[in-house]
């Protein structure tokens, strides 16, 4: 197999960019309403890569995003695979972009583009190994794909999918949207959960002359950061009462596992720790950030509005784990919010639970077999610190594994400007994947 | 007098409203760069009002923004009093205004639009009473008009325009851009300053995937607010260390004068206190408003990016009353915002000082007089918690008294949205200010 597969790789690498190019340049930005129609148009584009390789497929529309179903079923006899990654992208207004983000480009073996890593370079190296099993005519379960549109936003509607779909069975869930342990392969049994939330608090009609009113009206801005800025303290713990009550501390094993990669660990810029164990700790736990606030009239191209604003907005998130529950976590967070004023309201909310995947099983076995083979290096079974809001759903749903294997590298940049997928990590990701699905 | 003036402002308000209509529908926002241009349009505007009852007058170009400057010397043998009022507005962006804010409507006998009352229409009452007075050949001193497009932003440089201008030396100085004190009219003895500032975190080069970084990097929104929050207690009373070392109180004098009129001070919302003495005293102390955050990469009509955003900015101001400094406030801000995170900066400011006119002189008696003609109610002497920015440059350049005359409510919605002006308001600021030039 090996070298047809060095063959395969040699002469698709080119059709794999163009493909990914063409991917990127659909810029599917889910948490932005004027992209709508892009998701269609990025679901449409996926499915012809597929249907020129055998799959049948359709687009399923949802409340929220569509979604896109595909299968390939080669031999009824042989069990079903389902293979999970998300179409959708963030937005890329950063201002360090070097490149337009929805215009792909190449340069020193990375394609750069809003969604090259996340995710769909590593969906689209899972479509070249299926291409090359099917081929060469070797052993493949069948399989079924789901491309969603809707991750990067907590996957809202995906159960409204999973309802109403013509789903197989499957034996096991393959997923390809985490990141590698600085510069070792990774497999993921353990993911937060993420919380996001719309804090508001109004305390006046109208906007007030702050000459008048000042000392004496309550400015939302100064409450709320004043509320906000109390949820930590100053070494970034998280001071809501009770907040940490089903925050378990993760077992010595789990430690020394992810301990022996501490070195690889790439941060940068001003942090709460240096020390290595709390930073390794950190992923086991939550997390709160602030990451906007809005509703003052002024904006940041115009001066100092003086006047006192009557209502202020902010927009917030909290990593939760494993056994911490969404709805428990934002009323906490709210019954704190208004010990500093009655008036703070959570006016949005939504969440997914974190979650956690035995590793006692024959498919993290593979897994493990396949990234040493494509990637060259043993894998770490790792927690990771993001969250895919589809994972709660598909375990609920199909009660089966589920691999976690990564494919991107911490410096590609998830969410982040400059975002990249190298060539090479397609290349060794196609290999591993190629192992992967011939193995189980 | 009496009749010739009920009769001349009967003839005359029809004019008066058309022409407040015209200077209201000149959009002269001065913190708003596109509109520069409205800025010079505004003053041609009032120079042709002055130049048809006999005005000279010129635009003087300053580094910032233009000012009027406008003459009409009736007889050598007699003083000169200098008029100052602001044709520049604030911006009339906020969402509850019924009206356009730039086409002036009248309804209920108050005319609608930005500027009707700060300070349009108070200081078209004083042209009408020169006017009056001119045409009656009543006794009136040489007026000397200026006309700043600067006064919302600070009056930066109004220093440089004081400078360069062909000026005379008056008597007296009169200022209309002051509020009522409930329905009582109102002569402002003392008037806090104004400092604004923006300040800065930036903990990282780019944005931070949250689930990675989370609880590890420092996210700027996170701290600013902790830093920010932090500034005032939960009585609105400010945190920073040695704040009010200069802060005087007020005389129990004052606060009997001012004690008399509590019943009629207007506040709404949400209050530190309800205490009325409290709130009188509020506008003898320095406050603390945040006004707006930006710098994350969402924006209101996005969903919520989870980014932890690089780097965050507030835009904050500062009331100060007479005795403080405005560069030692900025100090005092900045070293203890950087107790909470030494890369906190204050990357702008600028600032005016409060000032204290004296009571016992020939000005504040007339003025009290001409109120009680006018307005048919005695004045009273008060504390305003607003900043007129010109107002110690002109102390500086003229060592002479100030007289501040309040021609608006409180109703009328300074630097809000509806802002109006009562017609019943200018026919008695008329009678007021023809009062009090004819007799000084």
């Amino acid at each position: 197999m090996d070298k047809q597969l060095n063959e395969y790789i040699k002469a698709n690498i080119p059709i794999y960019k163009e493909q990914l190019k063409s991917l990127i340049e659909i810029p599917s930005i889910s948490q932005d309403k004027n992209h709508h129609s892009d998701l269609h148009k990025v679901l449409q584009k996926a499915e012809s890569i597929l249907k020129e390789i055998g799959f049948t497929s359709e687009i399923i529309e949802t409340k929220g995003n569509p979604v896109l179903l595909a299968k390939l079923e080669l031999n009824k006899n042989k069990p079903w695979i389902t293979i999970y990654n998300h179409m959708d992208v963030q937005p890329a207004n950063e201002p360090q972009w070097e490149t337009n983000p929805f215009e792909a480009i190449e340069k020193d073996n990375k394609i750069y583009g809003r969604g090259s890593t996340d995710d769909k370079g590593p969906a689209l190296t899972i479509i070249h190994a299926i291409n090359f099993l099917k081929q060469n005519k070797l052993d493949i379960p069948n399989i079924q794909i789901i491309y969603e549109t809707e991750e990067e936003i907590g996957s809202k509607n995906f159960k409204e999918f999973l309802d109403k779909a013509n789903l197989e069975n499957p034996e096991s869930i393959l997923i390809s949207d985490t990141i590698f342990e600085g510069n070792t392969p990774a497999i993921t049994y353990k993911l937060r959960g993420l919380v996001r939330a719309i804090v508001k608090l109004k305390t006046h009609e109208k906007d007030l002359h702050s000459g008048v009113y000042g000392g004496i009206a309550m400015n939302p801005f100064n409450i709320l950061s004043q509320a906000l800025g109390n949820c930590l303290d100053k070494e970034g713990k998280i001071k809501i009462p009770g907040f940490y009550d089903d925050v378990i501390k993760p077992g010595m094993d789990e430690i020394q596992e992810l301990a022996k990669d501490e070195e690889e660990m790439q941060y940068e810029g001003d942090l709460y720790t240096k020390d290595k164990m709390k930073i390794i700790n950190a992923i086991h736990n939550p997390t709160f950030e602030i990451h906007e606030y809005y509703g003052g009239q002024s904006n940041e191209n115009q001066g100092i509005k003086t006047a006192i604003p009557y209502e202020a907005y902010a927009k917030i998130s909290m990593r939760i784990v494993p056994d911490q529950n969404p709805k428990n976590v934002i009323k906490k967070l709210e019954h704190f919010l208004k010990e500093t004023h009655e008036g703070i309201e959570i006016i949005f909310n939504e969440g997914n639970e974190g979650t956690v995947t035995k590793l006692n099983n024959k498919f993290m076995k593979k897994a493990q077999e396949a990234c040493e083979y494509g990637f060259g290096k043993k894998a770490l079974f790792v927690a990771t610190g993001g969250t895919i809001g589809a994972i709660p759903k598909l375990q609920t749903k199909f009660k089966v594994p589920i691999v976690l294997i990564a494919q991107s590298l911490i410096s590609d940049g998830y969410h982040a400007p400059n975002e990249h997928f190298r060539i090479e990590q397609a290349e060794m990701g196609i290999k591993t994947m190629v192992k992967y699905l011939n193995k189980i």
